[in-house]
């Protein structure tokens, strides 16, 4: 089996997302990877496995790798005289935030005719914003986080029990994010978030909140991860988060009845099929007062939460081969010629 | 000013765009337009202005055009001893359906660094599906037609008045699009929205509604078309909405008061903006009882709905020095070298 990781992009989670590439040159070990580097300047790098350091990029050494472009039908590797074919397989999105999780890239592979795995462009919109994720998984019957949303030009005047979490709708990572105790401090923690973004949502913050995370996808069958209990924090800052991505040994489950075990993982299936089918994602989800919310859904997770799956590796080759096939369209130019025979020309 | 119309698309509507981008030549005489021709297979192919005519393309003569590369920063005409840059100014994406109103034009254009007029991605993807056009509009206190949502999967059970209209959620150009006056029908018209869509939504259908297009954009202040009160049919087959893309007289307005046309401007702005920024869209609504309802949005209207506007080419230049850029995200590596710090790797 062969595969492409793509990864980096002009995104705040660019370093994060080395991270996680790095990461699966570990738990995709027998796997022939092909690394696939965006840069800041979102040209395509093919990097050689031995350089999967994260000093290769910050030093700006990759630039010595070969460039790549997009061709009809996979990657070519640029060369003095012409280009050649890079033979990598199914390509692997996993760029977090801009560029990958906003359906930039699976438009340029669905454009380009090659088989990919992320969340196609719509569930790509419809999961990077978490404001269209909350109207989304409503419409679905599936439960969310109560929660205001604030455009720019609004007034703010909002009437809501603190404390509140802040949060851009399309950043992920912490970006811009803000918990807020009192109504005094809700200005400036707006201006801090309408800093990043058009749009905020406000939600009650809810210290301690049981939270529980499952990843899946769905190949043949479903193939979904245990339920992990995440570590309990305020919120992870970047730093955290960035260790975060690097995980890669397997956790425990979180001591849950079945019940519980059961309704999380309808609410899993509600939410990714069909929308997502292609893609490997992990919601997360808060219990208050024994109802489930979903809280967000991550479209790209950290190293593909890797840690939370018994076969990652297998999981991730079954997705490789029951990827969604773009409806052929064949143009006949019936309706031209009927009217160019009309017309007395054909 | 120069303009590139990129037109055709692998799209159910390829030739009515072809359509669209010959009455472009008309109306915007005197603007220096390129025309950028995506062909089936997606390649892009540029267009001599002489050859603006449907035979061109339904003959393939056009395949003897030069072809075109996408680059950072714009197109480049292919030759045999390497590629030059296309100077064509800002893009105008007028690829009607797949790829020009579901997001793929836009992320291209925005991955490459390209000024285009179009809706963003976020915006395609939540008018090129009815549904999500649906929560979006409900989510902003428009209302809309009423509507159940149907997935492939689902019971079929519906208790609904007929006559319903049947439309797969995806599709332009009525393709797949059924009404149905009694029971008996439904199973087979759902077959058939079934066979382009894996959703469909179900309206009430009333003959003889009252409808009203309105389209417009931002630039430095709104610029409203006048409201046409379109044509009366059942709906319109291909054929007719094929010769509709290439009006490019103006039309007279509606007689309605004061009253409704500012409520049905009022709607229009609430939609547009900001989601619709850098875009020229024409919406299509009922009034029922009295009552607004946003029936679409037309993401790329055909032949741009020139027809509505006074000083269309006036707007279409304004529009092109007035779009949204993408925010710079500068890449630091600040992460990974407080890690390599960390580590004592500096």
């Amino acid at each position: 089996m062969k595969l492409s990781v793509i990864f980096g992009g002009s995104s705040y989670e660019h370093e994060i997302s080395i991270v996680s590439a790095i990461t699966m040159k570990k738990v995709l070990s027998g796997v022939e990877l092909s690394f696939i580097f965006v840069d800041s300047d979102r040209s395509f790098y093919l990097i050689d496995s031995d350089n999967m350091k994260s000093k290769y990029f910050s030093s700006a050494d990759y630039k010595k790798s070969k460039s790549l472009s997009l061709k009809k039908g996979g990657f070519a590797i640029d060369g003095r005289f012409g280009s050649k074919a890079l033979d990598g397989g199914v390509v692997l999105n996993l760029i977090h935030g801009r560029d990958g999780e906003d359906g930039k890239i699976s438009s340029l592979m669905e454009f380009y005719d090659i088989e990919f795995i992320s969340p196609r462009t719509e569930a790509s919109v419809l999961s990077y914003n978490k404001l269209y994720t909350k109207l989304y998984a409503e419409s679905l019957g599936v439960s969310v986080v109560p929660y205001i949303h604030l455009s720019k030009l609004d007034e703010r005047s909002i009437d809501i029990d603190y404390p509140v979490i802040i949060k851009p709708v399309r950043l992920g990572s912490s970006i811009g994010v803000s918990i807020v105790k009192e109504s005094d401090d809700l200005d400036y923690a707006l201006d801090v978030a309408f800093e990043y973004d058009s749009d905020v949502i406000i939600e009650p913050f809810i210290e301690g909140v049981e939270e529980y995370n499952l990843a899946g996808c769905k190949t043949g069958d479903w193939e979904l991860s245990i339920i992990e209990e995440p570590q309990k924090e305020e919120f992870l800052d970047f730093e955290k988060k960035y260790m975060d991505f690097s995980r890669d040994s397997q956790v425990s489950s979180a001591q849950i009845d079945d019940k519980l075990k059961d309704a999380i993982e309808k609410s899993f299936r509600e939410i990714y099929d069909p929308l997502f089918l292609g893609s490997l994602i992990r919601c997360d989800f808060f219990v208050v007062d024994g109802e489930i919310l979903l809280n967000e859904i991550n479209p790209i997770p950290g190293s593909m939460a890797n840690y939370l799956f018994d076969d990652f590796r297998g999981t991730v080759e079954r997705l490789a081969t029951s990827l969604p096939k773009e409806r052929k369209i064949s143009i006949d130019y019936q309706y031209i010629h009927s009217i160019q025979r009309a017309k007395g020309k054909a």
